[in-house]
């Protein structure tokens, strides 16, 4: 199949109405915290608050939102208010005594738990560059740029954050580079970095490198740091999800660079080996987790679909569709759309629910919690409208 | 319905096929390391071994099996040397050089990760005096009794281990006194220890004062250090299996104790509370964690039905029924033992399934990993046999 304008017209429509009259609506107003700042995210189907702890991540990613709706989207006031009430608990609260960021706040900006990895920093990025951008704060602006330049530190400086293995078996994870590609696109494409490039290469490279492997037609979830696939239980066990937003980051760049061929091959690639062996031919859908040599995963809610994966097989499919013109991708993005806003929309309540057994059946209602919150179904929406935009 | 000599001998035949002619020829002698010492465990449905890795909680626990099979059903020479095997990998390369011991290590003995809880540590001191006990070995017994000191301490002593949390919302979990109680229980049956009985009181009563809530008609998992309810997410998830295992504990020395009345009601209450709670009545079977408001839980996969679980519930019910022959401890036990010999034990190669969808259906088919292995099954089927021999 193939999209033709009026279908593409309609999906626009389609991702903006769902974007603005239905996820955001659910999250927006009510989750701002009018005592201590920040937002409640934690809520049940109907949107009731069942936590009033607060997840570093997602204040990041939130405050990232409402940045760049204001910035894309349209100046409403209460959009940047609500970034910069975001933004303030993060630069208030989260940062431990040694500069790292905490991962786990209770509502009063009382920390509860750090984590062994710098992703707080790397949402925290994107929303003070966000912010910068959209409120034309230069301070902000710079703030962000030292941050991410932290972030490169812990990237890089072996030994700097407390390890969680010891070293018989060293192993690399693709979450680092693939979430620093995107912070610096971000951070590129709102403020100006002159070190993204440079870096965005570094580490598309290693992905390609390291993490893809053709012969397999695989994209490992952990390496050893030479790039080798571990056969262990854990490092054989890989997540196509991640892999499918890693793919359509290196699709975007893709675009970014005008089409560059080099980056289109590797990024459809990454998204055709992961469409193969994460689509679940039975019951549809997107496994969480599979085993490379199809042995059993050691993660007994491996064969769950989650909601994110879903977010991110949209915009892949999209993206390589619009970059391709390959059919096979319109026909992919059909059938990821279709399962995702049949299965995971609550069409009652609004917004997604978050978790279905394999048979596509509600294993938990809540909307959301300390890993769940306002970013890859509103981030999906947004950006396949904006991308659509471009092309009808 | 009660259970006649007749049905009580049946079982108990059943239970003592079960363990020796399926569940144990399953694991050995083919998982014995003759390499480098220790178990091989980790298998498929087949029995083919798919991870070389060794997991330090479960070389204490088939160490312990072995060595009490010798004890109590037949002094095989191969049942000791195999239990032998395991206790001198633990001893040769599962400790660190601070004493503490690792979790996770390579097939050679090499350390993979250390977690922060000392668990390692509990179920390598059953290993060692049931070992003690088998051969006579008053050494091997001196060093259980050392490493079980060392567990005392490092549950008695705050800031010993590395916490995972700030000081912001202090909790305690339920695990830490339920398993000393019942090492504890083992090295007393073993090898005698006097701190036993004056430990098991205290831990008993924790138990009892902090995490038993009458009026909830709840067992929590984790409690304020003073046992108070805390309301979020994290806090007010409760795992019925946990404590169902806890139950039995505390009815074991009910027992002990000549049919004790205060902990008689104790274990009969922590049973009942969590099989209202804890059994599906939809689908049977008991979900893995629940919400003490019934809210909903973080984690997604909580209505999954894991093996462990059905052993623990097999176990307390038919305990309960022999010590108060109240008719509804038959039924129960009849209902858990039905629902979980038809939906986890592999009729065609042997031993148990870990993992069920809610509905039942099989989520994974590994009989072996870094969490699963020879333990919760064949002690249920071992204590069980044991237990009915007495009463037929």
């Amino acid at each position: 199949m193939s999209y033709d304008k009026h279908r593409l017209r309609e999906l626009a429509g389609f991702y903006k109405s769902q974007l603005l009259n239905d996820t955001l609506p659910f999250w927006f107003p009510r989750s701002l915290d009018t005592e201590h700042g920040g937002y409640l995210l934690m809520r049940d189907r109907e949107g009731r608050l069942i936590d009033d702890d607060k997840a570093v991540w997602i204040h990041g990613r939130f405050a990232w939102l409402l940045a760049t709706l204001y910035d894309q989207v349209e100046a409403r006031e209460e959009w940047l208010e609500g970034a910069k009430s975001g933004i303030d608990f993060l630069r208030k609260y989260c940062f431990d005594t040694d500069g790292r960021m905490f991962f786990h706040m209770a509502r009063n900006g009382s920390p509860i738990r750090k984590r062994r990895y710098f992703f707080s920093e790397t949402f925290a990025v994107l929303a003070l560059a966000a912010y910068a951008k959209a409120a034309g704060d230069a301070e902000m602006a710079e703030e962000a740029r030292r941050l991410f330049g932290k972030c490169i530190q812990y990237a890089t400086t072996p030994g700097m954050l407390p390890p969680k293995f010891t070293d018989t078996r060293p192993t690399k994870g693709i979450g680092v580079p693939m979430i620093l590609i995107n912070t610096a696109q971000q951070l590129r494409e709102t403020i100006g970095d002159p070190r993204g490039d440079i870096w965005i290469d570094r580490w598309i490279e290693e992905i390609a490198r390291d993490f893809v492997k053709d012969d397999l037609r695989c994209v490992m979830e952990q390496v050893s740091p030479e790039g080798q696939v571990l056969d262990h239980i854990d490092t054989r066990t890989f997540t196509p999800g991640h892999a499918i937003e890693g793919a359509w980051f290196i699709l975007h760049e893709a675009a970014y660079r005008g089409g560059d061929k080099d980056l289109l091959r590797l990024g459809c690639n990454m998204l055709d080996y992961m469409w193969e062996r994460g689509w679940d031919n039975e019951y549809g859908g997107i496994y969480y987790f599979r085993d490379v040599y199809h042995r059993p995963v050691q993660e007994y809610w491996q064969d769950m679909k989650f909601w994110w994966p879903h977010n991110e097989a949209i915009i892949a499919t999209l993206l390589a569709y619009t970059l391709t013109g390959d059919e096979k991708y319109a026909r992919w993005h059909d059938q990821v759309h279709t399962y995702a806003y049949d299965h995971f929309h609550d069409k009652q309540h609004g917004e997604w629910f978050g978790y279905l057994r394999r048979d596509g059946t509600l294993a938990q209602t809540a909307k959301g919690n300390l890993f769940k919150g306002p970013f890859h179904l509103p981030r999906q929406e947004l950006y396949c409208w904006q991308l659509l935009k471009k092309h009808v």
